[in-house]
Parts: C-alpha cells; structure tokens; sequence
C-alpha cells in the first residue's frame, strides 16, 4: 500500500457522497469493475494515479443517519448499490462516520435548512467562529490519519445563487465580511471552500453552487498555491448535449430550438423543486448549446420534482433543426440514467487528477478538468470533444515528461 | 459567372438527384437559404468553392419520367420540395432532362431492374458497347457544354454486394473479364464507374455498392490521375452514432447493446427490403460502433420498408450501458429525417470539394472527405469529431498556402 | 342540395377555424377524403347528417387579414393544407369574408389584445351595445342568407380563466351586470356566447374560456330551448391520456406520476405563453387522471412555447407505475400531431350533431358529445371509451327510432 | 386457513414460475402488496377468490437448478425479486422443490432442447409411457396433498407451431398417434395439456404454444367437464396497442402503419431468436390491430434477443396514421416493463378465476378469461375495453346470483 490520500467531502452522507465512499470501496476490494472511470481506462493509467485503496474519507454534513444507512436506503430506492457488497462492505463503512462531522446551513435557504437535522449542525456561530471549526475538523483528520495530501469535494445540496459583489472579488474585503459577521454575503460553500484551500487542500466544486469559488477564494488559493476547479459536475443530458450538438454544426443543420426536460426524484430533486435553488442548476445546464453552435436559438431547460423516480433521473431532449432547402427535421432523446452512478466515477476521477497535480506541485485552476464540468471556471470550450482531449494532451504531457 | 463545372449524376431522375439539382438551382437563385451546405459556412467558404450557379448537371438513369415529375412527387408525397419554389424554377429544370441518358440495369438484381422503364434503358449489350456508350454519353456533355472539369457521383439505387475476387483486384484482368462479356462478375455500378474515371471525371460513390470501387478502379483513377472517394454517405442515423459513441468512450461507460431501427419508405426503402441489397447497407452501418468504442458489442441494424413514410426517415436507437459499479442505464434516441434532404447537401459539398482538389492537381483518395460516409475508402476512424477535423484541417492548410 | 345550415364561428380567422373552412370546402368537393370525421364512419352515416355543401360559414374575429392569406400562412408553415388544393378553391373561400364582422376582445387580458388589429375591432363600446351588435350581425346572416338553423362554436383564443361568482350563476344578475356595463366581471366570449343562445343558436365551446358557459347563459340556454356543449376539445395528448390510462386500471397496475409536456408554437402557444390563459388549459388537461384512475397522483402538465413548430404540437408523457410486488416500470409516448387538423374534425362533427340536435328539438346540454371535450360539461366520466360509447348509443337510439 | 388449491406449472423453475412463486408467497405473508392483482381490485375482490396462503404448488421442469437458485439470478438480473424478501422466503420457497418433477421435450426444437438438463428430463419414452408418468405426477400431487382441485398452467418456453391437421380435430385419432408414438404429430406441450386435462385440472395456456389447445384436446376437456382457456398472456406492448388501437377508430384517424418492435434478453427471448420458435408470438402479437381497426394495414412486429437487457423487455411502436385533410401524423411510444413481473399476476389471477369457475362447476372455454390473452380462444373481440368489461359482467353476474 502506498502513502495515503485524504479526500475530505461537504456533503458526506448525501446520495452522491455515498455512492462515492461505497464505490471505491468495492473497487479497491474487487467487488465490482472500474467501470465509468476515465482514470481506470488504458490510455490514462499510466499516468499512475493514487489506488482506491489509498484513499481516506472524512467531511461534514448536517444529517444524523449514517453512511450504511444511506446506503441501504439507496439500494432499497434504486438498486444502484447492490445489496450483497453492502453487506459485505458494511463494517468497512461505517468506520467512516467518525470522521464526519456537523456542518453548517449558513445562509442556505430553506430548502437546505428543511434537510438539517437539529443534532448534527454547528449552531449559533459567529462566521469566523463556523470557520475557525471548519478549519479545526480538517486539520485534525489530516493530522490524526497523517495525510500529507487531502482534496476538498463540495457535493452538498444545490444553494441559491450568490450575487458577486465587490466583497467576493477581493480577499481582503472578504475576510473583513467574515469577521463582521455578514452572513447575508456568504453561504455554507463558501465557508467550506475557504477552510479546505486555507488549510492547503484541493478544492473541487462539483455543485453549481457559485458561492464555493468566488473571485476572492481564487485569490487565497492563489496564495495557498492549491490546485482547484469547478463549477456542477456534466453527468447526463448536459453531457449528452456537448456531445450532440457539434454535430449540427459539422452539418451546417440549424438548430431552431433545444428543449430539455428533466425530472428526478431524489434530495437533489426536491432542492431544486425550490425556483431559488433550481435556478443556479438551470443557468448552468442552458448556456452551453449557444457556446457550442455559435448563434442564439431558443433553448429550455425544465427540471422537475417526481418522488417516484428518486435518484433515477429521465431526462426528454426534443431538437428542431433546418437542413438543406430550409426544410424541418428533428430529433428526440431520452436519457434514463442513475444520478449519483453517473457523478461518483467522475468525482474520484477528479480526486486522483487532483492528487495527481498536487504531488506535481500545480496550482490554480485545473482547465484539464473542464470535460467534467458543466460550467468549466475560466473556458469558455463546451464542445465534449475537444474539453476531453485537453485531458488526453495533459495525460501525454504528462507520460512523455 | 466563372468557369462552368459539369457534374454527372449516375441515378439523375432519382428521389436523392432531383433534391440536388432543384436545390443547388433553388440556392443559385436565391430562392432559399444554403442551410445544411457546410461549405457555406464561414470557416470553409474562405476557400473558394465553385458557385451553385456554375454547376452544369447531366447524368444517367433508368426512367422515364422527367425530373418535374419527380420533383412534384417529391412535393406531395413529403412536402420538402416547395411548390411555389418548384413552378418557379420549373423551367430551368426541365433543360437537364436532354442531357440524361439511358442506363443500365447490369445484373443489379431484381429489386432494382424492376425499377426501370422499358423504354429508358440499354438493352441487349455486352458490357464492352455499354461502356462505350456510358463513355460517349459524358464525352458529349463535356464537349458540348464546353465543361473542363467534371464531377461524377454515383446516387442510384443500392446493388447487392459483390465478392471481391482477383478480377476485381486487378485492371488488366478486370478489362480482360468486361471484353469477354463477364456480367455476372460487374455490375451497373461497376461500368459506371469505369467510364468517368476513363473519361477524368472525379468520382464519388455515394452508395454502398461495393462493386463502385473495387481495387481496380482505383488503379485506373491513379493512371488517369483522378480523385475519388466513398461509399455510403453519412446521413442521419449513422451519423448520430459516430457523434454519440464517442461520448460513451469519453467516460468509460462500457456500451453492452446498441440496437438500431430504421424504418422509411421511399424508392431506397423498397430496394432495401430485398435482403441482397439490404446487406451492402447494413454491414456499412454496423461497423462503426466496435471502431469508435475499442471494444466487441452486441449491436443490431434493422432497415425495413414503411410505404406510409415515403422519404421521412424515422430511426430508433436504444443503447444499453454499464455505468458504476456496473448499474445498467439506458439511453434511446428517435431520429426523423428527411433522407434526400440530409443527403443532398453533402452530394452538393463533395462535388465542391472534388471540384477544388481537381483544380489544385490533386488525384488518388480525397481523405479529406471521410466525414460524410459511412465507410470512408482506406480510413478506420470513425469519430465524427475527428472525421470533421480532418477536413477543418484540410481546409487550413490550403487557406494558408 | 339540401336545407342549408349557418356556421357561426367566433375566432372565425384563426388556424383552427381556417382549417376548417376550408377542409369542409375541399371535402364538399371530393378534393380530400372525410379521414377523421367520425361522423363519415359507417356506423354513424346513418344518421344522415347535413353534408358539408349544405354548411354556410360566418363568424367575428378581431384580425383584418383574409381566410385566403391566412390559409396561405397555414400551408407555408406545416403544409397542412395542401397548396393545390387551396389555389382551387381560392375563390369559394374568398367569398367568407364578407360574413366574417369585427368582434371584441373585452377584458380579454393582454395576450389576445396584442393580437387584435385596431381596424378591425369594436370599440368604444358599452356591454349592452357591444352585445347588441353582435346580435344583429348574427341575425343579419341568418336572414341573408335564410338559414333556419344556425350552430355556433366558440374557437376563439383561451381566455383567463373568470372567477364565477353570484353574477354568473344567475340570469337576472347578469342582465343587470351587464347593463351596469360591468366590464371586470365578464370577458368577451361571454358576450359571444349570449347573443349565439339569445338569438336561437345552439351553442359549442372549443376553447376551455370558462366565461363562455357560466351557470346564467345555461338559464337563458333553457329558456331559448337551444342545445349547448363544452369545454375544451379533446384533440392530442390528452386524448391518448383518456385511451390509455384505464389500462393501468384494468391491470391493477397503479400509477406513481404521470408527466406530461407539451409544445407548440402556432398562436395558440402564444397567448398560452402568457401564465393567466394557461392556467384554464392546465386544468383542464390535468384533472381527468385521477377521475379515471380513481385515486390521488403526482401529475404535471406543462405547455411551453416553441416558435419554430407552428401548429405541429409535440407532447411527450412519461408514465411511472408500479406493478407486482412494487416493482417500478414505465411507459413514455411522443404524439406528434397538428392541432388544427386533429382539432377541425371534431369541430365540424360537433357541428353536424349539434344541427342534427335541433332537427329532433333537443335542447340543453349534449351529453352524448362528451368524448369531443376535455372538460365535458356536467360529466364525471373521462375514460374515452366510455365516452365514445355513450355516443354510440345516442346514435343506436335515434337511428332506431 | 380454507381447503387448498393446487396448482401444476408446466415450466415450473423458469422466470415467470419462480416470480410467480415467490410474489404468491411473499403477498400472503404480506411482505409486498398485491400491486398488479386485478382480483384484488375492489371490484372483484367480492367474488371471494381462494386466498394466497391456500395455494399449493408443485410441477414439471427440464433443469436440475432450484427455485431459490432461480429467484436469487432474479435478483442479480434484474432486481424485480428483492434480497431481503427472498432471503426471508427462503425455507418456504425451498421446499417447493420436491414437488417439481422431471419433465419433457418431445419436438419441441433445438431451442428448447439445448436449455434441459440431460439429468432433470424424461427419456427413452414412448409418447404413452411419457403420458402416464406425467399423468401419475400430477396423481401423486393431488392425492399427497389433499387437493379436490389443482389448475394446471402452461408456462414452458414457446414451443415452434404445429400444423393442425385431422389428427388434432379428433380425439380418437390423436389417442391413436399417441398409441402409435408419432412424435412428429405432438410436442412436449400436447402431452402436459393431455395430462392436466385427463387428471379433471382446470387448464390454461399462457403460452402462443398451439399445440396445447388444439380441438382434440378440447373434445377431452368437454368429456372430463374442466374449464380451460388460451392462449399467449397479453402482458406488455400487445397490451398497450389493444388499449390504444380504439383510439384511432373512436376519432376516424386511419392508421397507415403500426410499426412494433421488441427487445429482450431473457431465456424467453432466447428461444425467440429462433426464427421457429418465434413465429407462433409474431402471429399472435400481429393480428389484432386489423381486427380492432376493421381494415388492412400496413404492421410489423419485431423480437430481437438482446442478452444485457435480460427480462427487462423494451418495446418501440411507431403509428404513422392520417388526419383531417389526410394529413400525416405520427406517434411513438417505448414499454420498458419487466416480462415476469407483468405476467405473474396475471397468472394468479387466472388461477383464483380459474379456481372459482371449477367450484362453480363451469366448464369449456372461460370467454371471461379474454383481457389476459392475445389470442383469446374463440373471440374475435381485441379491444382491451371491451374484453375486460366481459370479465366485469361475469364478476357481476356472480356477485348479483
């Protein structure tokens, strides 16, 4: 076994989180394949990337049930996590819940208040006081498991939209904002996002929560010289759009309107039932047809709430287009995927890509991670093709160096 | 106006040929958009294509029937040929119908024979006479028309395959068999081929008959320093799959089944429900999958006959994948195209393109073009995304030499 | 030629009531066959009901173009109406015109007032004159053109839905809010359908505008002895809602949520763009689920507005079920169809029984038409099958009688 | 607990057996719900049908595995058996075992042959020797369980068509082909048919087998006085067209098309990728349209084996169908069920109605019986509406008498 890599969630006992922490432990225990991650396919493995094995979990969350009863309720919902491994993983389980600890809902509408449970929140805290033991848990899961490399995750629920003001585009202003209290500027996020980079981790954002990297947190990790990305992870109809759309560009084949309709059942669903919170989500999911074809067309992007589906995201796409003679045409998909089985390869992905840059000493923005994202900080490149063969060109840098 | 450039259309009176020639004419004059042409689009258009307005058409076919006739067919039977854009242009079409020729039916099976009127073929030939008579047919346009340069496309209907043996593989013999009146060895496609080649046509198979391009043509192309590219063009449900697959490898997605269903029910359609001619089709939209994904996989192409639908292709595509942790998801999509209407531009881009390599002295494979087929001639990529890139490339370089 | 019956169309200028016009004329004439008439189903002709040469059309609508121009829109956007067809008829359908008189938008909200040519509107009016003038339009072509029977049908543009309140639900009131000119308290296809009963009209609401069939104008329906339906024509996905949801019943299979979007771009699309006009069609499409299924479920109608589709409505429906041993499974449909042709049909058929109605003297509600509305007025029973075999029986009974 | 009720499964260790075991089991311990019953339908449940606790089973089979083994792949496949509730059943379900009896194969093709255990079939036999072992089995049954009544169901794979010739008509001349051993003449299914019905079992077919009801058989079933009915369990896509197909006679809308195609993975499908075996469910799935519509028209109905979807069958109809106007349309629509869930109620349900008409003393054809088949013996009637309001009159015969 090697050194051991610390990988510290925010939202660690949610759907996404602990599909996560049971996945690879099946894998590193060869309960199951390595099927859907990019890291474990030839091309990229030799790039040596750190083993499931290696990895160690801990982070906070703000509900009391633990990570094997998640588990079980996501077998029972979905069948997803198999309920055979489960049991034998189980033990291996549920050492992780000592290295979760209480979180913080700070400003996070009440949807996401809705979800805390009163027993397993840090309450009544100044923002620097919430900070301070923020900071306090990571360093002592880094000192206790003797981890000299840890990476942040966001996966908590989807908060509203922040509106970036000057206070969150200089770091000064920022730390002033905290000390003063203003919990108006702030959300949970970015309090968890400013811990993990002050205390030297890798920051990734996998929510489209936009408080977790205002301009200001580049900032500290700039100083911090951390490696980080975001924005909501690309994981089923928005990755099948930058897929598709190129296409119709290749053929000169106007597009005249997309519509998307996406309907879910599971806690991320019920979050984004709330118009404040879907609103982030659906900003990220509309803005990239127009980036990829080149010209403005009508787009739409629906999200709904259907409890039955839980975690078993259907998603409708319906494409009208023009070809030759003007002539109407169209196309239609159904996407039927499971949400958290298509996010959770991705963030280990990003974990040893992260790792990876880490022990290579880059820092800043990670651009070879924009196939995984959404809304890709700082890259304006939609198109599925060429975000991935930037990865490709990193990965044979990398090699031939 | 500039230097007219002739193209030969073998199959001139059919449903794919009609839409090229009122098209080009209806964009010639300004009658509709050029959408769906990707030599129209600003990237490509910096190299200079022959205009519309330039493109002078002939071909062989069949049938009796004229080009009108066909074009209001195609009006009532799926509405993307306009009427009022059809009286307008209806004398300006009515001038090709003298300049198509009679052709031949040489053992093409049954599917396609019956197709053809009695008194709108050559009968009773050896294949020697028709050769000859497919020759002076294109010599006497060229000359007549004053043409320098001539592009010919074959557009007729699919022939069943043919068995490549030694003959096929080898100019001398293969000239030797056509002497000694060997029909069963040849077929129409075959003949057609051989007279624009020997004549310095470029030539374009559009088709999947195989018997279009068999190795010795390729010999005589190479002698008489001709460019020529096929087969099968990439129209609609094939061309999802090479943008899609790609999406698949992308994230490690292991693809278990991917079935396919095509249904139409225009003149393709009926000679397709023949299984001999259905096969040449079939095994040139199967391939792609195992080449773009690395990997064995269940698949399956259905292609059957719908009277009702005419040309309004409707395809049906369920993939059956392995995500994490190896859950099953799955993914359907429904393709409804207009066949002639997603086929002509590409006719229309290729007779440009062939038309530039001719008049910068290019000759042999036009490489360049393998995103519009289904089986690019001597090319193993399949990724549209890469396809498209080969000819952006192409593109560049001759743009900035 | 027989008797002729008069056709009073408010809307009279609208897709709908265009395509009516003029597929009555083509059908009259043998140009098109009578496919979607039921009442041309060999069972129902018995009847003998009016033939479409013996239909005279008038109506009032608030736009200044002509049937022609606008039929010409129809035939350039989705090819609906043939262009042949329409050039041979020009003339006959040049001549409505005349019989088409500006109508009113009162409190009609904005969505429809934006669409209303100031020329062609009455203006500046009280109720009590607006309603008198539209009274005398429909007198004056019932002289004209000496017609004893006339059916009027309301196919206006959706209204907001009107809170009925004690004005509605009693005709003196009403009379007298009317003469108070009490503007906020009616809309305009109140007005409509008043003068239609008053002056001896039976009565058809298309639309699901509640003001058109309040409580009062039922009153002063029963004193004018005159037969009235509505609301709300059953045409496309809600049609296949009412066919296939008593399959879950049977089966025993219970549905868990039944999403359903719809998208349309033609006019109709338009003004249901607007929040206010939707919300009548929403509930309308909406309530028949649980009547059918007979318990609670989670069910969502959306309509959205997508310009490029014009009258080709698309709607998508996803079914989730569960099934033995609560095993989850689902079901989805696309139905692709043009609101106006499977709309028309159902209009003139109502027509044609609605004018066989009075020929028997029957008056009041036309409960036999249920299976032509969404919201069947005074009908609990939504299962179409039911429906459509309470018209059969109607017609068994009086075809035995 | 009240008197037991046997019941023989022809087929008793293959999918729709063993779901149909353990969900019987599992709904009387009430650790799932009866979800999918129509008996349990409130309707119905007045009728007093024999309880889930009082049903004893037992049957024939071709393979050494055991029911447990073959739920828990259940489980592993598909997940439409949960873990716990089988682990929970586990002892009872075991114990079913002793009662499954080595059965037979007798021309039924390859297909079928290649799934039987060389230790688990009876052989050597004369079709008489193989007839009475089959006959002292369901003997031992009863008499060792105290059944006065057992119904037996034919649940093996599809066996491929037999001709019906004069041997089948009588049964006198079929006694004879048996006596002389004519293996040619019968399949394995005639003789458990026989067998059941020589016993005085009450008999059903939910297979598109004909060989298990052919007339001779019947001339038996009329002699022993047992109920019986057939053939091919109606349970997904057919099912949904039966619903459906009303719908376009109700609005005269003339379907030009019905396009279906399937595909499964299951041992099922298997032996439907043999184009013998399936020829019997394509003629059963494909007749019923042109019955419900009342003209010819164009249908196609597609199985395809496709191993990863195992029992998890998808289905893909397309109805292209024409308007007002005669004006194309279209609609589509995808079934995604699971085959064993859908057909096990059915089963039971015709099991307890089966039971009811025995204690009732009826015999011949159960005509009430016809929703649950696609080829209902002896009615013409396919409209799903109409079938299942003929159960409802004879529910409500029984409860009224």
């Amino acid at each position: 076994m090697g050194e051991k890599t610390g990988v510290w969630i925010f939202g660690a006992k949610g759907g996404l989180a602990v599909t996560v922490l049971v996945g690879s432990r099946a894998i590193a225990d060869e309960l199951t394949s390595s099927s859907g991650l990019v890291t474990e396919s030839e091309a990229m493995r030799r790039l040596g990337f750190v083993s499931m094995d290696d990895l160690v979990f801990g982070g906070h969350d703000v509900r009391e049930s633990t990570v094997y009863e998640n588990a079980y309720s996501i077998y029972k919902e979905t069948g997803s996590i198999d309920f055979e491994i489960l049991q034998e993983l189980r033990e291996r389980i549920d050492v992780i819940n000592d290295r979760i600890r209480p979180g913080i809902t700070i400003n996070c509408g009440e949807a996401i208040e809705s979800l805390a449970d009163d027993g397993f929140i840090l309450k009544n805290n100044t923002l620097e006081s919430a900070l301070a033991a923020i900071i306090a848990d990571i360093e002592e899961f880094k000192s206790r498991n003797d981890l000299s490399r840890v990476v942040a995750v966001n996966l908590a629920s989807t908060e509203p939209l922040i509106e970036i003001s000057e206070i969150h585009r200089d770091l000064g202003k920022l730390r002033r904002a905290i000390k003063e209290n203003r919990q108006d500027l702030v959300r949970a996020s970015l309090i968890y996002a400013y811990a993990a980079i002050e205390t030297g981790c890798s920051f990734i954002n996998f929510t489209p929560s936009n408080a977790a990297l205002v301009p200001a947190l580049e900032e500290l990790a700039a100083q911090r010289r951390v490696p980080y990305m975001g924005s909501d992870g690309k994981t089923g109809e928005t990755l099948v759009k930058s897929a598709l759309a190129p296409m119709f560009k290749y053929r000169n084949l106007q597009v005249l309107s997309w519509q998307g309709y996406n309907i879910l059942g599971d806690r991320d669903g019920q979050v984004l039932s709330d118009a404040n919170n879907r609103e982030a989500k659906v900003k990220s999911k509309d803005q990239l047809l127009e980036k990829i074809l080149g010209y403005p067309l009508h787009t739409h992007v629906g999200i709904d709430y259907v409890a039955s589906l839980k975690d078993l995201k259907t998603a409708w796409d319906f494409i009208h287009f023009k070809g030759f003679m003007d002539f109407k045409m169209s196309m239609q998909f159904t996407w039927q995927g499971c949400d958290a089985i298509l996010a959770a390869p991705l963030v280990l992905d990003m974990i040893r890509l992260a790792e990876f840059a880490m022990r290579k000493e880059e820092w800043g923005r990670m651009a070879q991670l924009s196939s995984f994202f959404k809304s890709p900080l700082g890259i304006d490149e939609h198109d599925l093709h060429f975000q991935f063969h930037a990865l490709v060109d990193y990965i044979d840098r990398h090699v031939s160096s």
